[in-house]
């Protein structure tokens, strides 16, 4: 599926519906094991750059500038395939995520479950370094 | 996993963070298979609903009100795991989805991919009834 990434995203993008606040939720999920690793905000051009370089940048809300995943840790993600939903509203971004996706360590951020009425950590961190990490 | 359903859920809820709307995004994927299936909404009363039930309840925005769902489809969400991420402002529900998930009759809400630029439908509706469904 290397062919979807790198591409020119008129079309796509059209088809896109943003919130009031020019954003659209993203999911990621690593491509080959199924693992969703984080949700995040993508503006218009978030996703325009993303589909052009095939590496994911976000929309940062705290910082409100344009997140280049791993540009500073090194965890970059890499587009293996961008889908839409059925109203246009949220995407799915299928990754090869390098390292771990979440600041806290942790391969994905949802590594906290409700248990009998209490979050309880299911996943620890992994405190493998990535090729390339600078945290 | 199934004692993570059906639990009351304040420990749970002050642990997340609602955006202004009073509404959390809500990620669906299929427990086993890991597929993922929609992205909705919630906002405190369904999660609330959703951990003392056992079957997912969302929030619709367009028609604001509770969303449970396959009240009317049969396509019903039983809960296996709701986690939540490292900001507590994103949930991700591992379910088991019976029939499709998607309005549209596709299993997932994300049939569509960006190839080469445009959008290409990589699902196709299932057309498989499921039980008790009245569409």
């Amino acid at each position: 599926m290397a062919d979807s990434a790198t591409q020119d995203a008129p079309q796509v993008l059209a088809a896109l519906r943003f919130g009031g606040d020019g954003l659209i939720p993203a999911m990621a999920q690593q491509h080959d094991s199924g693992e969703v690793l984080m949700l995040a905000w993508m503006n218009r051009e978030a996703v325009t750059e993303t589909l052009k370089t095939g590496r994911v940048c976000y929309w940062s809300r705290s910082r409100k500038q344009l997140w280049r995943k791993g540009e500073s840790s090194g965890h970059i993600q890499r587009l293996v395939e961008l889908r839409v939903d059925c109203d246009g509203d949220a995407l799915l971004l299928l990754v090869d995520q390098n390292g771990v996706a979440c600041h806290t360590g942790t391969r994905s951020c949802f590594f906290r479950a409700a248990h009998d009425g209490t979050l309880v950590e299911i996943q620890k961190p992994s405190g493998a370094a990535a090729p390339g990490e600078t945290r």
